[in-house]
């Protein structure tokens, strides 16, 4: 039994999508549950999770959040009352029919996203200047009935958090869409080791509802593009539609300005396609439950494990730590902390406590170096350091090196069916050209990013010809 | 609008349910939806919940407990794996029977508990004696479909921790079941000031599909009785129905011992119907979001905010403090602040500032004291300690106050009708006698003490006459 945990997984090259699946289950990060699209996150997954939380909880924190909670059931008639946002969501919700043996009298959908519920709590508590701004966030849960489900990129269910916020102005409401974008990008590339392209969502992948769409889009280990945070300006059109209003200084009444922004459970989906490799899943340091593990080598032998114990114990002060004393092999051990992705391993045997020293093994590049003990916390907290610096430098080198610009449409179609990666072109901003282009390239555009002033391969639509009014980056997307 | 806030509330003697009705609402706790029984609980109500979670999500994990996060659906035919389960929980669930436009195979019951879902789990990676305990905990919120629906006491949807562990032994699992009460009694005596009464429930009272309930009775202002958090134990009989089993170290196929155990969003309840006041809530220390607050006086007087910046920026390295600096009287303040039952209040003024002191109000007793400023930090963090001690004993006092006797029927009657609080009887054991009593008395077993050895007011049951098993604890409950 034991063996099988250690046993090879898929080669990443040959089968990505089942690399992953490999992954995920091996690395315990989830179980398949009896109902379709819903997964056990189990605990190694739940406490990257927790981790994540813990960082954007503290950033939404300081910038003036509030976390709160709102139901999970939505009124068929309150899902309705905004037109394109229904349209969007209805048909992909589940909806509850009976309470106990009783049939509703309305249905309730289990809420796809809360835009709605906080709308309706609004029109409750705001009604002056006073009021304003409303800087919500909530951790949860949502729903949506996919068709095609993977675990961490497309459940049926997730974990998410949705900021809602509420504003006198406009530009205070576009000033925080663009805030939280920027929290997003931080927490990816900072502490997730994961570069991202900001930019603007077209017209046609705009979120049901809002008038700006902003994304971050990250780039996989197999070239596919992975929507990994967005942030939605919503204008005053659900304020309208929900009868929001506050008095504003000059007494007079006025519909507030919204936003919305959320990161899900998929950025785990994002760290193992991102870092992983065919040993298993590579963690960045920051998010990692276990930052270093400690293995003592001949465990039998007088002092080794007391010794791993105390080095354990060193290490827990300056990051998480943790000892494995278990009856297994070093080898079978060595194994399963790479599949689990922990960042660094120390080595601790007979010689090496006679010699006053340990070996520690990066899981990143696997390199190995032989450490004086009195150097061991210093050296394990600029490792931790150094490998989050290698995992994004490595990403961003491969995202550079995959990244193409298309000309024409020959080119384009020439890219997107031999090179995976993301694919830059111009655009003339008719979605119908952006339609053609998914049916016909099978690409779908990922963002016109924010600094496309400094790039300009074109004045021409790479698609229709016509006048060109935007960079855009393509790509094929989970 | 600002005057609503702080007009006086329902006094608590007049009418204790409207009071409590409007506490939650004036001090912010919830705010209601449009779907019957489900709340939304807004920041400062959501923040005593994180810190309660904080709090507990500490003690779990140093106990060596994991968090999971099990999913929200739970297929009909997997609740009915276990009989008695499924009886005590099917007229209360919520039924989703479409996904998007489609009719559903089979009906998903929003989890109301997740015992099922724990044991489908548990079959997947149970198989050895080594896989043993499991010690899973998860945060999230259930739903039951009640027809009665009060804030935080009894709502549609609610908070809570679910824990769910599997043993090999029957001692190990009972001693966990009994470990988790511990650790509920010291949450609610230690953080929330709440003395509580540990026990045991009655068969009748049991949970569904438990072979053992373990209890903590807290008894309420107006002597009724809440049931604050419960521990079970299963015995062996999920494992059995779920096929759950592990080679033991002879190598023997054996079904493991189970226990689960729970606290939820009524623990807010509790906290508002233990120590509130006239004046709204009082919140323990260890769970005010707000523990000091910082109030100017005159504050259009030079240097008074600047002091009161200044004192609540020391203050915010000892404790939760904040600073009011809106426009509104500092009378209006003091008495927002008392609604939302932040345990100390500092009030700097000029005259203050001259004499380099402030005046400190405690919010549980309403005495003033006047500090020279340089021993503000000192001072504030006593008074926390010291109000934390007076809500608790003043608990303590009232329970003894209101906790009687009944040696035989008359008494018991005349106890249930004319003084509100627990009632200790001596009871046959018999679930019929349990039976009469509530419907004739109209109380409700609470549970058999564990302490119960130590008093023994007569031999034989107080309803029916025959011999005596258990010393039990009766009350009116919500």
């Amino acid at each position: 039994m034991d063996d099988k945990k250690v046993k090879e997984i898929t080669d990443m090259e040959v089968d990505f999508a089942k690399w992953y699946t490999d992954v995920v289950l091996k690395a315990e990060l989830i179980g398949y549950t009896s109902v379709k699209g819903c997964m056990v996150i189990r605990p190694y997954g739940y406490a990257i999770w927790e981790n994540i939380q813990k960082i954007l909880d503290g950033m939404f924190k300081q910038t003036g959040h509030e976390n709160v909670c709102m139901p999970l059931f939505i009124p068929e008639s309150l899902l309705q009352k905004e037109k394109d946002h229904i349209q969007g969501f209805a048909p992909e919700v589940a909806w509850v029919t009976m309470g106990g043996e009783e049939k509703l009298e309305e249905r309730l959908c289990v809420r796809p996203t809360s835009e709605t519920l906080f709308c309706d709590h609004y029109k409750n508590i705001v009604h002056s200047y006073r009021d304003l701004p409303k800087l919500y966030n909530q951790w949860c849960s949502v729903v949506r009935w996919e068709k095609t489900t993977r675990p961490f990129l497309r459940s049926r269910e997730f974990l998410w958090q949705e900021g809602h916020t509420l504003h006198a102005t406009e530009e205070e409401a576009v000033k925080e869409t663009r805030q939280m974008l920027d929290i997003y990008a931080n927490m990816c590339e900072e502490y997730l080791a994961m570069p991202v392209i900001k930019g603007e969502k077209t017209e046609k992948e705009r979120f049901a509802g809002a008038k700006q769409t902003f994304t971050i889009e990250a780039l996989m280990h197999d070239g596919k593009a992975l929507q990994s945070g967005t942030s939605h300006y919503f204008g005053n059109g659900f304020a309208k539609a929900f009868d929001i209003q506050f008095t504003d200084k000059d007494n007079k009444l006025q519909n507030p300005f919204q936003t919305s922004w959320g990161v899900s459970t998929r950025l785990i989906g994002a760290i193992i396609m991102c870092h992983g490799d065919n040993s298993g899943l590579v963690l960045p340091p920051a998010v990692a439950p276990i930052q270093a593990v400690v293995i003592p080598v001949a465990a039998h032998k007088e002092g080794v494990k007391e010794k791993a114990c105390e080095l354990c114990e060193r290490l827990s002060k300056v990051c998480r730590a943790k000892v494995d004393l278990s009856e297994q092999s070093p080898g079978w051990k060595y194994a399963e902390y790479e599949m689990k992705g922990v960042p660094v391993r120390i080595e601790i045997g007979p010689r090496d406590i006679e010699n006053n020293c340990c070996v520690i093994a990066r899981r990143d590049n696997g390199e190995k170096q032989t450490v004086q003990l009195c150097d061991l916390e210093q050296t394990v907290q600029k490792l931790l350091q150094d490998i989050r610096d290698n995992l994004y430098n490595k990403a961003l080198l491969r995202r550079e090196q995959m990244t193409y610009t298309a000309r024409n449409k020959e080119e384009f179609k020439d890219i997107a069916d031999n090179k995976p990666g993301f694919i830059k072109a111009m655009w003339c901003g008719d979605s119908e050209c952006e339609e053609h282009i998914k049916e016909e390239i099978g690409v779908t555009s990922r963002c016109i990013p924010f600094n496309a002033d400094k790039e300009h391969p074109g004045d021409t639509c790479v698609y229709c010809g016509k006048k060109a009014k935007h960079l855009l980056y393509f790509g094929k997307a989970y």
